[in-house]
């Protein structure tokens, strides 16, 4: 499989020296650089729901949640590793369309697909990615270096993807009970898109640089705001303060919001899987961020004693707790 | 589960900037190293059986042979990554036990658990971990680069991981038809052990490092010899000669070959997982290596038109041919 791949791939990355087939692949980074290594998998069932999710559509989702990461510690996405496990109910056509979404994903990021394995699964797909980038030491950023009175910004909006589930799972339950019905999805594509063809805010990455910013802790968004929030804030060992008036999120995800009878602000909060950017600046960059289109500034970190905090819109203060994001 | 285990693991290498806590962890190598990259699976059903397999050995093995891949590129291996996917009828202390195992193989090779996941799986236990090592581009050794009269060498002995799995079988077999029946292992614990808890051969990397002898290909032993010796056949351009009567095998493995009445030759070339190193090496380096008590030449590298033979230990010459080495 890998060495069927191996034909179609072209290296884009001086950094790769050598790529698929030998035991191992071989790098090498500019000089002074860090290596960033990180992973994500995906379990079908658990993740992902194949009567929705096109395999297409999957392979790209697994790279950009990967590449996301890199993203996130304020780096630059080199090379992936990529490990299928599989049952024998798909096709060497169906694994063949998964690999044309990760290599497409690839092409688009200017990452390198440099090796892997196809097993067989007992049941069930379930596609494991590592991913490695790099960054100077003076360009990485972690979680645990906000600074009190920093000032909170997130890239895009928020809750579309979280929303754009919840639309699949209803058209996959209409389509249950009918299975002649057609889904309803043309007013919904954006929220759609969101959840099945998300993107990673490398964007936003090299906007900063050109900008002059470096974020003094970054995250990017999968579990929802509130738990990337609380993990800046424990990590920084610090509070903070939002504003739910200032939570960005866009016209379509919150039509489609309202008529789900669904609450925007707890979407935002709880809902996963927007690979947005959450990042904190000093106050000093403030000038040069707030003519970006894309970043909203959403609040300020403060003591730790003063708690995390959500400001309604009515004015209250409502305390932001752990919330791990369910997954179906 | 990984926060859990952060509190357990040390890091050993000044590699390790930052492991466990944040979107990746951060690595950084000495000047002028390459960095090596790649990914082993492990899945329930397919390459283990939890009925003969303790958890403790399985996070050790695979480990292990990730390790097992840095060594064939010569390298030094320094970072891991660990992704689990586990089904719920797994309890904490089974992944407990399987971390442990991991920890434990970490801590004999000098390797960093820098990060990883552990998810939910619709069925059985499925372990991927990407490994990460380096080397200068001198030191790395690949598959391609043997040479036309080359000596080729292998590492340790052979057919022994792939005996123990039948001594394994045929207990568990037995256990089956009569459950009170005791495994009668005793005299088979070297066999046994090579299947459970294999070692990658980093002390002969190292060996070679202090003799001055650089090999000029090399690949581990994990799919039997025959694969392996056809892999750096193909990739190098050439052909190759090995002799029956140099393969190395150990006396009890032999003996349990003959009470089982296995080909020791066939168990040799088509059998797997003994994670020994198969190189070559420069015919001006065999008196650097000819005394090395763990080394065996075993054959050389001829022209691609002479093709790829075993000459038995009766005189005759039989074309060594791919046969994949079929898992359970």
């Amino acid at each position: 499989m890998i060495e069927r791949l191996k034909s179609r791939i072209e290296n884009q990355n001086q950094e790769t020296i050598f790529g698929i087939g030998d035991d191992a692949a071989v790098l090498q980074f500019p000089p002074h650089q860090q290596v960033l290594f990180s992973t994500d998998t995906m379990v079908e069932g658990i993740h992902f729901d194949l009567s929705y999710t096109p395999l297409k559509h999957l392979g790209y989702k697994a790279v950009v949640t990967n590449i996301s990461d890199i993203a996130a510690m304020n780096g630059t996405p080199t090379q992936i590793i990529v490990s299928i496990a599989v049952s024998n109910r798909f096709s060497i056509e169906a694994i063949d369309e998964l690999y044309e979404g990760m290599n497409f994903a690839c092409k688009e990021y200017k990452v390198d697909l440099v090796g892997g394995d196809t097993t067989s699964s007992l049941k069930g797909l379930i596609v494991t990615i590592a991913i490695i980038g790099y960054g100077s030491k003076q360009e990485i950023v972690y979680r645990h270096s906000a600074n009190d009175k920093d000032i909170i910004c997130v890239s895009g909006d928020l809750g579309a993807a979280y929303v754009g589930l919840q639309v699949l799972r209803q058209e996959k339950e209409v389509f249950l009970v009918n299975p002649d019905m057609q889904p309803q999805l043309t007013d919904k594509n954006y929220v759609v898109e969101r959840q099945l063809k998300p993107e990673a805010r490398m964007d936003i990455v090299l906007d900063l640089k050109e900008l002059g910013v470096t974020p003094t802790s970054m995250i990017d968004v999968s579990d929802g705001l509130a738990s990337e929030l609380l993990h800046i804030c424990t990590k920084s060992n610090l509070g903070a303060t939002i504003f739910e008036e200032k939570l960005p999120i866009g016209t379509e995800t919150l039509a489609t919001m309202a008529s789900l009878n669904l609450n925007s602000t707890a979407c935002i909060l709880n809902g996963g899987e927007d690979y947005e950017l959450l990042f904190t600046i000093k106050q000093s960059d403030f000038d040069k961020i707030k003519n970006h289109q894309d970043i909203s500034t959403i609040g300020y970190m403060n003591e730790k004693s003063k708690g995390v905090n959500l400001i309604s819109t009515g004015g209250q203060m409502l305390p932001i707790e752990a919330q791990g994001w369910a997954h179906f």
